[in-house]
């Protein structure tokens, strides 16, 4: 088993190969990969069984248990999500600025590969390959950090990929040794890995974020709001609440409080209630809402901090836009947050002033995903502000460089 | 003296304030506090003598003297240069990418302010009046934590600004607590800080890097390379050479290495090495600089991995543009670097191949600089690949949001 310093130095050496490849070699690679998977479906199967049987030993939740369970089905999903890559743009190789300065040096900015990506992540195998293929198509080399219980899995996929590729097999790499100093000592690996990405559960991403010394892409916590204005189209605010809290409770881009202007709420609340009702939403409302609805349970002061990602949404009746603006300063994770209005003035101050990855106007905010944007396919929802804000697809992966070229010229 | 999480709190309490000022009003502000600077000229003398006979007390080196030493000439350039960062276009409200959406949805990439930049830096007092000017202009709120040495000089600097903001003050704070553990703590601030840029030497850098859990942008160590092709122009050649190492030694976009082609040496090395000795260079040679120029310095390998800023060169002559790049790889910070070729081949294998922020043609590395690449300032130069790399100019220092506007769309 290597050291996470022999991985780091060997993934240093397969990024320069990497680098130099072209868009028709990469592209063959995930279609070879793609195919890989396919034909060793029996094997991934088998050592997922295995994983499985671990899980069940140490009796681990339902719903994680789904999540690492693969099928023909979700194999196949991955082979398709590779060829899918291979048929997205290029981020590699865009000349993102040029131009002459007054010396005559012409100057440009060209979009480069990172180098090396790191992924952190827990027990999803699918991760793996979904990876793999964006961090290959964008021009890293990938060192992947897969959770224990999907270990077999993990590496299962990983030789299926090695057993077909014909460069530098280090390009995509697992670490093998998941135990928590593995992953300590990965965080540490400054000029061997360029950026870092957490994927999974608020605990391992607060991880990373504390112990990391290389640069970390901080991903998907999301405690958003919709925020329903006096002036809002009532069946359309119906709508989007039902749509944002129980489409997919558990997900990040569902909301998890809904604040309702004064003078909408005596209309408003009962029709929401009862539609989000129907859909075992239990509401958690504040006095006010109490006063309108009775039946529901006491918002604490905690709900509206909280993300449930479950059938639960928190609600709060508000004097004035101002006062929604300022509570989602206040609780809001900088995920995506909406209004629902027919007011311009509303709207133009809703986007202007609330700082949050994506913001809505009408719409619900299960839109924040990288498919839904049209960028094809997505790493995660960055909710930090440094280098990628909200969905990241291919070009979230990329960083640039200046070329500057003369004929001779020094600084005075 | 607030807490460093008072200071925090005020910050953010003061970033919604300026988020939302146009232009034509930062830029007053910053007009008012380069007269501040003009009216306060004799206070900050004053308070910068009390720092210099501390400095004298404390046996500093001459040269950190010269940077923390203000004069009037010295205060009229800090005041020169916020009312040019006035006359700079504003980075916010850019519109990126706008597409509709088949669904109808209205995406667009807002540029806005980063929010709260923390700045830790070292003894040169015009730091604290540049970088509030940069952050401003970004329309973020700034907190300052320069070093002990400077304490007095930058109370006085931040007093004349306070003297003239009708705004929420708190735009721009100095950490007055000037010891380690305010340090330390400012680089815990999630949630308040949205960024940390360290300015000063590579100690400071590191331990920046190495113990804040706030986003980093890490800036400014350059071990920086020339390469002489075999092709070269010899005589530009030489004046490239000399430029990036004796015009300004002590600057991180000065050369550290130079790098000959076998096939150019015996022609070159003797010209260049007695330009280079005219400015009072020593060089450090291989064994094979050393058989054509005798009296050299014995280069260890050490030397190779060494930013003098000095004037000191280390020499090496390599077999091919490969064994060049090969080089640069192992040794270089990623910063900037040259190759003097008149071989397009040659020059399109290196711009392409070495992994720097700044690759050059037949061209000094001195111009690695936001004014010399046109931005008008610069905060620093980002020797990492995340978020900036380069200079940073204004754009730098800002984030994007999304903006989706609908009607009442609700995801499938």
């Amino acid at each position: 088993m290597k050291t996470i310093k022999e991985i780091g130095e060997a993934a240093v050496k397969a990024k320069r190969e990497l680098a130099v490849l072209g868009t028709a070699d990469k592209n063959k690679i995930l279609n070879d990969c793609a195919e890989a998977l396919r034909k060793n479906t029996d094997n991934i199967i088998a050592a997922n069984k295995a994983d499985l049987a671990n899980a069940e030993k140490n009796g681990m939740k339902a719903s994680l248990v789904d999540r690492l369970t693969l099928t023909e089905k979700r194999i196949e999903d991955m082979a398709v999500g590779l060829e899918q890559i291979a048929k997205l743009p290029d981020p590699i190789g865009e000349y993102l600025n040029s131009k002459t300065l007054p010396n005559g040096l012409i100057i440009t900015q060209k979009r480069v590969p990172m180098g090396v990506i790191g992924i952190i992540y827990e027990a999803r195998p699918n991760v793996t390959s979904d990876a793999f293929g964006l961090c290959l198509k964008a021009g890293s080399a990938v060192i992947l950090r897969g959770g224990s219980d999907a270990i077999n899995s993990n590496k299962a996929v990983i030789a299926a990929f090695h057993s077909v590729l014909d460069i530098n097999k280090d390009i995509v790499q697992l670490v093998e040794d998941t135990s928590r100093e593995s992953a300590n000592e990965m965080m540490k690996m400054n000029g061997y890995i360029d950026v870092l990405i957490p994927r999974g559960g608020s605990g391992l991403i607060q991880a990373v974020v504390k112990n990391s010394t290389v640069p970390v892409i901080e991903t998907g916590v999301g405690n958003c709001h919709v925020f329903v204005d006096e002036s809002a189209d009532i069946e359309k605010a119906v709508n989007i609440i039902v749509n944002a809290k129980a489409q997919r409770p558990g997900v990040c881009n569902a909301a998890e409080t809904m604040l309702v202007h004064k003078n909408i709420a005596k209309d408003f609340l009962p029709k929401a209630a009862a539609a989000l009702r129907e859909k075992n939403v239990e509401i958690r409302g504040d006095k006010a809402v109490k006063s309108i609805v009775p039946d529901v349970v006491d918002a604490l002061e905690e709900d509206w901090a909280t993300e449930y990602g479950d059938y639960i949404l928190a609600v709060k009746v508000v004097e004035s836009v101002d006062e929604a603006i300022d509570h989602i300063a206040k609780y809001s994770t900088g995920h995506s947050e909406s209004i629902v209005t027919e007011s311009y003035l509303n709207s133009k101050k809703f986007t202007e002033r609330v700082d949050s990855a994506a913001v809505y106007v009408n719409a619900s905010t299960r839109f924040t995903d990288g498919n839904e944007f049209g960028f094809g396919a997505e790493i995660g929802i960055s909710t930090q502000k440094l280098h990628a804000r909200g969905p990241m697809g291919l070009k979230e992966l990329t960083t640039t460089k200046y070329i500057i070229l003369g004929e001779g010229q020094i600084r005075q």
